[in-house]
């Protein structure tokens, strides 16, 4: 999640050339498919990060739940730490696959809020998004077919798709949770995901060696789902919710996925999309007003901006 | 927990403009509002990085015990290895935010050391512990109000606070240990903390790369947890301690939370605040006694200072 | 699972002559022994890496799984984790070992996709991959010897072996798995190992720092097993299944460790060793058309080649 | 456990004085306690660092044992990971202590290895396992301290001492090991520890960053534990179980803790110190026969020397 990405293509072209001349082992365009892949690097990375992300993740939400059933296998293969382990797996893996291609954001809430904070294009955050969203679905898809036979055996029938198992693809926060405390919940590791995301790529800080980012993750993350997960399921990125929610609708669960709760309709929304979003704000606006030296962020530029003269 | 923090205010500025001077992507106070934050910076990281610890912390403590009863969850998110991943996630997250802001100690009994050992300017200490400890009760108000509905399940009602919640918070040493006991497991546990926080920041010995410390500390204060932790619940840091406590007593639990075992009185203060740091005294002494070289340890003051001429 | 091995071994040699001629330490051909050495240097590393990676796996099912008999230990040791753990740590370990030797594949599924996308020279292929089914071999006979007893005990005597203590050695799928499920299963999980293999060793991506590529492989197989692993006991390594499956044919189990599930003849070898090898493929073609620039990948070749022109 | 510390003393002062000259914020012996630290160092850094691994090792031993107990504690606080997490953590932190004062040994078997295949100097072999083993007997005597009340508590009384207790400090192997196999579990384990010691000390080989050793050593010893660890506890140091051995006599136990087995007269010796001691030169001896280069091995001595005429 290093926010470095080249600010916009033209730059980013020009560096790869720059690099190109300085080491002989690659030349620019060798063919003609080289020139598309150049246009889609960017956006394949942030799609490839997040099937990584929900492969791992919601498979180990299959592994575990699902073989907690002796049809399955003949003992638990897993835990809730499991789970928590896979999900931070996921997070490193898809950051590592991705993080010198497109930055490494692989979560909706973590583009938006560099492209506020940090001066990523804006232009780019739709594409991002997008890839994102749909590296989710894919990533659940494969899932979905890697345990198909086991999913049926849980559910009682090739045709039984119920929420007890959607949930092992998307979050559903705790019966008790209030929306309110759903989305408190939500903001709160959001925001706590960006002030570490933002520490570790500020050079003024303590920011870990090049290239161990993602080890950080995996630390963070597991311990976002070990200390906050177990109220709303810690989304904290709209993509690994919406991608794998969408996913089940398509092959069975239909609307339910989408109407779960219906009388808190707005809930769906605001627990694992609205509120990472928000929450990751939160969590910008806190480091930069009171850490942050760099002049990309809205809070040091010159006092001429109407920003600061509200100040 | 490094501890090349700047030795006076002074000094901490024009390296930020020689800093500044080096790099065209920062500017000298580019608005108003820039002067007040350099003012605080270092302390509201400490703030930040205890508030980080907490979060974590006391949210892994929610999280595992609440999730035992089943009206909080259907079955128990994690297990005792959880709770002490969660503290070292915390420590690690604590000192990533703040390690190259101030330093990251995010903790009075490594602060009160490093004043002490190496040189840390002991007008900075006072401004530090208020911070670390108001981060303390930031964040455990902040999960106080995250598991608000599972607290009052698990209690029994949104007005009945216990010690059995409150415990989730501070530290409560087990029923059969004594005051000496208490005491001794606190002291030996952050005599070891301190051994390991002032070797990694040795250059001399075997100091992991630049950004890496908090990693170390992740597997140390899990080392911590697993191996030394059941008995007093390791606080080995008063503001970790004292924050939360201060929180419940205002959320409801009331003067309880510092009346446990008043036939013990000065176990309170002696078990989770004064053990800690005086076993962070004797840590720091034992290593610059017999291993460090470094000019700022009393140990390696010239002979013509009193200190040196006891020996 | 570096990349970077000599391309030959007249390379190779001269390599190891400037590095040499460089550092006073180290003197070529000292004695009779080193030339033999050399010649045999990265084989044996391939065979220590696997060797060693067999002995921490294996041994982690044997010690998890037997400990769960009451005349084997008074209470398990261990869980399904830290089977994901063990097998963790023998990868890492076993590149550790081998890494900057022979470049660390301990996998024939690897070693075959770097010769297809990464240059690695194809002349050193069966040896490679005779030396990791050797290591295989004496890695699992190693943990065999040590767990003589307690295979024994759990079996009911010293000549009785069966499938239930074979499937500690090699890997089996679960009942209901069909030999599709099988294939995809191990396919799916390969080919995210290949592409992350292919990341973390493009120096255009997110590289670890030097040293540390074995690190982000523990991680990676901890979530693979958590995550993906239950289904088939996730070869995802030809040597890791076939080795310790001709131990366990010739130290008693005999022929059933090949006929097992006759009635699926080919799933034996398509699902830990042809379903590797093709997801290894699968990988390393979804990372080379969208992701890589270096010129080894034919997918950057120019376009005057056959490969190309298809494009 | 580099094994790059001085050759001699009067090297090793000439270097420090060359590091003085070079950083102006070290003078030498500024006063008169620092002749004698300076002597003492390395014997202090190594027993040290055994005391550290013991507080680790045998603390987490104690936790999990005693707290299965529920006089102890409601709950049992850890797992058998934990036990393998707390030893692993032990050892990382041992060596982060101590290796750049002493090389990190910690472990008579890998001292004397270093002294036959790496050039560390014979004349300092006595004082550093002297070093070790006291620092296992003190280590354990602070954590017996330290669980004194939950041990009487989960023998009985204050002076009700047995086995069942004293196995929390020194190792027994499991009641049908026969002592071929106490001796060739630990054998193993040894030569596998040793192999990654020499590995990740060769920088020929695949090396870990400065000061990331220890996490080497963290992820080796916890695999260890949990893939070999149950049928003789894992010594493979005789130092870690020879110091905790000779305390638990002295507080208690008697000499029980000696003649256990008695039948087996040789077991004791053989199991936790001959065979590592043993092992360690088996790994080094196939580590350098087949993978090293450098010159301070015996395998690449000129053939002058007797012992190359052999081969």
């Amino acid at each position: 999640m290093s926010h470095d990405s080249a600010s916009n293509k033209e730059e980013h072209i020009t560096e790869h050339i720059d690099d190109y001349a300085g080491h002989d082992h690659i030349t620019i365009h060798p063919n003609a498919w080289s020139k598309y892949r150049l246009m889609m690097r960017e956006y394949v990375a942030e799609f490839l990060g997040v099937c990584i992300l929900i492969i791992f993740g919601t498979g180990v939400d299959c592994q575990v739940v699902l073989s907690s059933v002796t049809g399955v296998a003949s003992s638990q293969k897993g835990s809730y730490l499991s789970i928590n382990i896979g999900w931070a797996v996921g997070t490193a893996m898809g950051v590592w696959v991705s993080g010198g291609i497109s930055g490494g954001h692989i979560n909706p809430a973590v583009t938006i809020a560099l492209a506020t904070y940090r001066g990523f294009p804006w232009k780019k955050v739709p594409g991002y998004i997008a890839a994102q969203v749909l590296g989710g679905l894919v990533g659940a898809a494969l899932v979905y077919a890697n345990y198909y036979h086991a999913i049926s055996i849980f559910e009682g029938g090739d045709d039984v798709r119920t929420l007890a198992t959607a949930g092992l693809f998307s979050t559903y926060a705790l019966d008790y949770m209030t929306a309110v405390s759903a989305f408190f919940s939500e903001f709160l590791a959001t925001a706590v995901l960006v002030v570490v995301v933002l520490a570790i790529g500020d050079r003024k800080n303590c920011p870990p060696p090049a290239g161990l980012a993602p080890l950080v993750l995996f630390v963070l993350i597991l311990g976002i789902g070990a200390c906050l997960g177990m109220e709303t399921g810690y989304a904290i990125n709209p993509a690994r919710d919406l991608g794998p929610r969408i996913l089940t609708a398509m092959v069975g669960y239909g609307s339910q996925v989408f109407t779960f709760r219906k009388s808190l309709t707005p809930h769906r929304l605001w627990c694992p999309v609205i509120s990472p979003i928000l929450g990751a704000q939160a969590g910008a606006i806190f480091y930069d007003a009171f850490i942050y030296l760099g002049d990309e962020s809205p809070f040091n530029k010159p006092c001429v901006s109407s920003f600061c003269s509200l100040i």
